[in-house]
């Protein structure tokens, strides 16, 4: 089950500790993690996964695997820049998407034009029910599970 | 001057009526045309543009320049799916949203991403002025011309 | 009729006067020349096409319209690094190759891979009859255009 | 360690039991086993990989996970077509190329332009010294990673 966790580079505490606890539980229940391979809620994700033993995957923009957070385990190196958006989204079973900015908003209007379920936490509001709003980590974390193994959300 | 057009593939006859208006204006103000070369709100726009001489350019997902509608002069052919959408972007001094749908939400965040301004006819709305609404095609064409030239919308 | 012309970013007098030529003949047969944008072999053939009032077309790799050389028209800004080489070719109904590096061989194995015909000037030799080699720039254009409207090379 | 081998998606019997060696060896050495995720050599390595216990990555040209091999545990899907060798290549430490075809000669070309070590097996051949020859699937591995570690090939 592959998971993508989106959000931004840059966060502060509270997001950083919602998105290490969604890295956390997606871990627990199998899944692979994967992620824009950056800081903020990138890397707090990748580390929470990695703290419960799961497998970590960043697609980075750059041309070099060290812009990699600590807690990657497979860097794809695209050189893509911001083309690189589409491909963390296409990969996923499901989105969790925490907080986040334009790279974020971009990314959960390319999931609603390709039909990748998003989860939102904490992010970008939408006017319709584009999105499935979640709670809290635990929430988030088993919406994207139901949804990845074909469920109703 | 290159400016964008962005909308999507389908559209209604209203805003068939505007993409056209659009594509004209800019044309005769001599920018270059560019958009993702497919139907709706970009063939519109391409019309327009060809009806007062310009140049246009398609930056087309596929892999046939035979996607492009028949008013495309310049066809790029990418093959790289949704992911052109950051090229039709980054090309553009100013970009003019016209209406849309999923892909062009995803073009307008990545252009606030990348601090490239747009313009927008009855398209997404913000709760804060990420972008500059226009109220008719006049006014959206002086606003991206305005622009691209340095100047202040 | 679009016509794609490849090279080194960086190339001697000798190359670069082949180049211009090229350009300047495309350009006189009413073609549209696609090119990387760059320096050395593509500004050359951007020059000759210039100098017989053609229309340039520029794929840069990089995230900057201002990458572009002197003599590109339309400048598509990719942000996409070497991956750019992959719209360069697919935008092509014929390949001119003109001397070139790894950056040109790459270009000239995804054409081949693509099915899209390629004439070399000088350029990286094949065993096989893989490409068309030309005697000079007369010849090479001529070949460009005969395939390009569907007659053999 | 990321070691990427590259070959084409159809093979014969000999080629695909040396890219299964290959795989194998290189799951043994505790490498990440990074290919384009299809089948032929890409499948055969992947094959040798899993058996020995390794983790497999395919970084797919098109729009499915499912189009990945059966031994392929973390499926990149990008949508970019022949574009998704770029990042085949840019996210090894070392490439191995076994036999291969234009796809191949375009990575090849690509990992020379971007300075990624590549060693063939039964490969391309060029007329210098660009690609290091190993003699069979022992010797292309340790050649990678002696290489990926820094070391001298």
């Amino acid at each position: 089950m592959q998971i993508v966790v989106i959000g931004a580079a840059i966060c502060g505490l509270r997001v950083s500790a919602i998105a290490e606890r969604v890295g956390f539980l997606l871990a627990k229940e199998g899944a692979t993690l994967i992620c824009g391979g950056l800081g903020g809620v990138m890397e707090a994700a990748a580390r929470g996964a990695k703290n419960a033993g799961g497998t970590t995957v960043g697609i980075l923009p750059g041309f070099s695997a060290n812009e990699a957070n600590d807690y990657i385990d497979v860097k794809i190196v695209t050189g893509l820049g911001h083309a690189r958006n589409v491909l963390v989204v296409r990969s996923a079973e499901a989105i969790i998407a925490i907080s986040g900015g334009y790279g974020t908003l971009s990314e959960i209007a390319l999931a609603l034009k390709m039909g990748i379920p998003v989860i939102g936490l904490d992010t970008w509001e939408f006017e319709e029910d584009l999105i499935e709003v979640a709670r809290d980590p635990e929430d988030a974390v088993q919406k994207a599970i139901n949804v990845a193994i074909g469920g109703l959300i």
